[in-house]
């Protein structure tokens, strides 16, 4: 059915306004983060039949309104569950304005402006890196930019692979940290490894992968008959956000022959900041990086950027030079659709390239610098309280922690009950994310129960760590 | 910075009307699709610098007008270049408040409606497939969900794959027709099997997989030692819209043990029809189907279904059980993270949700047989004008065509001399594309160049075809 264009007007200005309010409300620390439902009650609530038969736009308008209202403020200063949260209003125009322009960046003929509005953002994320002639591309996520580096390694050291497969004698290996991102092992899997083919390297206390551990794991790999090709130095773990030493993985790397690549999908923000990019100090001695714009510089998700040290690699990698959509001329040779494992792929570079114009990389820096801030502010209040324990002392922007019931708040650190323990944390999690007033997420980290804060909304106060932590010793104590 | 809620609301107000302008310009037939420009030229134009410190919003909104502009206008009804083209105002609606809504599919506590709504679009999707006890995803493209597809098989295949990859003596092998789309060739090399790892079948005239020779393949790659495991049966090819027989295919398939998969990303929207669905018939018998809401059902990029006739095969393949971000509790059964290859992933449900709404069944009924009557319209206009060839008699909703210079009128078809026919024609189209008036593509087939009208914009008039048509010879003429 044509819809008038009076309609679609009204319909925009409607969802304008819906949109501001829903913005307005995830700031408003007044409001739940969530009103929590269990899925049949939530169900039988929404009725999300298809229909045989068109409705009214009124009506669908209406349902995307109540949609709205039962879904989880992602953008709340209380959300501490995921490693993204708050939304840059215009990150928000780019992406609303990159549906209506409804390109692919395949080619520069359907997508001119976006085209080269991507290779802008690729030199820039790369000169950050101190990758001078490298390039870039924005990908759906961090897991689709470590299987893509991954591949371009593979491709590297495995030149046959890519056309005839591999030989039967090929058994590659690749090595991360023990706390590195599950889509290292999956994408080791995807690539024809197994997870088996995917060596997990120690950590200290901190979470950051031991070197020595490294250069082990690799002779180790390689008396079994392996061939070791592929290291993932993370920056910004999930869990503990720790950063693994560059400069010590990168002489391992030179050393072996290996592929080195930088999973700083959460962590990378740390470019922006003179006071904290020690912490990816050598990074431009990686062959490739991962670093989520979605993540912490305020984006809609999805925007992933893979950076490539060198051009020409994902070129190598993916092109199958498809004649019904890459054109010899002038302007094909700035077609970025051989570049990645895609096609057809969404117009992601315009929301991070408005609202870079509207924070600068001012505004970036400053941001990483609150992050850090908060996260000293909240493990003071973590050793402050006795009805909490630091799990780990923090080097990136998350906080790990738990609560303590009242009985073991005498013991030492070591001898509280393991089981015991988790299971109290485990529970008063569920509660507060019930609550609608933090909601927070949790894993196990060296054998036990750690809750973790996500410390990068750019608007967290000391006020609201200071509520985040009553309602997580309220909710241990089961009064909420 | 932070932004004024008063601030918020403005910004998009003002993207609403922006937004409104530019769909209704885009059904504007005097305007131009695009303002063509070379790539230097529009570097030059735009000025895409990073800026170290931030601009007031008012530029930055400036800024995007400008960019839209020059964008090219997708949702044109003489826009034929891609397999997309127009926009349903419901969908942008539910791209735009997914945007705000910002979460993430991996789990029911951070994205509940969506989860939920997610699941009932895949019952939907599958029961017009034909399975009964099905799931289905979206991913962020037809590449995509065809990899996982290939993936889901291998591990169906290759069951010690997964964990320990490929032993020494395994050369899977992959079979698709020789106009399938290149993700199939490409998802082979991923998996390791190598591009020579994925076999073209022969079609016959129309394009379809001849399955005879389907059978052929498979036997000659099983001589070669290598185990053939998959097939991809393609409902709709990227150029000639052909639809290979999934009946036929099925029986080779179930003979030979392989997997079946449909690539439907293009033409699975026949399924809404009962008076073209048989271009599908034996569809149920696949194991698995790509259907890409993106091209014809009016949703912008990404929207693709990966359709698997049996629950638990993703999950089977992709799941880790990462414990930071999967936890067994009655709603984490609901989680959707373990059933793809990416981890965080993008809301594409509520924009096709609600464009369902407003469509209904029907809806999107009435758009495949609009796109079923504009072909028979387009090929008789092409049997009429005596400047244009029929390249292949179409099957589906592409017609492919040329332009023929006034001296080779005469000559029979065959003879006409294949090399200054290709270079009149590429040219034409290139003269056309930068004209603004017509966008179409074009690739070889059979061994010649053929220009490509993808005829599914629901909005498309006779009337608009006769223009077309009088622009291509215009342009061949070079008048245009």
């Amino acid at each position: 059915m044509a819809v008038l264009a009076s309609e679609i007007d009204t319909l925009l200005q409607r969802a304008a306004r819906i949109a501001a309010d829903y913005l307005e409300s995830s700031l408003d620390r007044d409001q739940p983060i969530v009103a929590w439902r269990a899925p049949e009650e939530l169900e039988a609530l929404l009725q999300l039949e298809l229909p045989r038969v068109g409705r009214p736009l009124d009506e669908v308008v209406a349902d995307a309104e109540t949609f709205l209202r039962h879904s989880v403020r992602t953008g709340h200063p209380r959300f501490f569950n995921q490693l993204f949260n708050h939304l840059d209003p215009a990150a928000v125009l780019g992406e609303w304005l990159a549906a209506v322009a409804n390109s692919s960046m395949y080619t520069y003929e359907a997508a001119p402006v976006f085209t080269l509005m991507e290779e802008k953002l690729g030199e820039k994320l790369c000169s950050l890196a101190g990758f001078d002639q490298g390039e870039a591309l924005l990908n759906p996520g961090g897991s689709v930019s470590n299987l893509m580096a991954m591949l371009a390694a593979r491709n590297r050291s495995f030149p046959r692979c890519r056309v005839d497969g591999f030989g039967p004698a090929e058994r590659p290996a690749v090595f991360a940290s023990e706390e590195a991102h599950y889509s290292i092992a999956r994408a080791a899997s995807i690539c024809g490894f197994g997870l088996r083919g995917a060596r997990a390297v120690p950590c200290d206390e901190h979470g950051a992968m031991v070197p020595a551990e490294l250069e082990r794991a690799v002779e180790r790999a390689a008396e079994e008959g392996l061939t070791p090709f592929f290291v993932c130095a993370t920056s910004g773990t999930t869990m503990a956000a720790a950063y693994d030493p560059i400069e010590a993985v990168a002489e391992v790397a030179g050393r072996r022959g290996l592929w080195l690549h930088v999973d700083a999908a959460y962590g990378g923000n740390v470019l922006f900041s003179p006071a904290h990019r020690g912490l990816m100090a050598g990074v431009e001695r990686a062959d490739s990086v991962s670093w989520n714009p979605h993540k912490t510089m305020a984006v809609p998700l999805h925007c992933s950027a893979l950076l490539m040290r060198d051009r020409g690699e994902l070129h190598a990698t993916f092109a199958t030079n498809a004649d019904y959509l890459f054109h010899d001329t002038d302007e094909g040779n700035r077609d970025r659709g051989d570049l990645t494992l895609q096609c057809g792929r969404r117009v992601d570079a315009l929301k991070l390239w408005l609202a870079w114009q509207a924070q600068g990389d001012e505004g970036y820096r400053r941001r990483v610098e609150h992050a850090f801030e908060s996260v000293a502010a909240a493990r003071r209040m973590v050793l402050e309280r006795d009805g909490l324990e630091l799990v780990r002392e923090p080097r990136g922007c998350n906080l790990l922690f738990r609560w303590v019931p009242e009985e073991w708040r005498a013991t030492p650190l070591a001898e509280r009950p393991v089981q015991a323990m988790d299971s109290v944390n485990v529970e008063l999690r569920e509660r507060l994310k019930r609550s609608g007033r933090v909601m927070l997420n949790y894993s196990r980290i060296d054998g036990r129960v750690a809750l973790r804060l996500v410390l990068t909304h750019p608007e967290l106060t000391a006020e609201d760590l200071a509520e985040t932590f009553d309602a997580v010793e309220l909710a241990g104590a089961g009064s909420l």
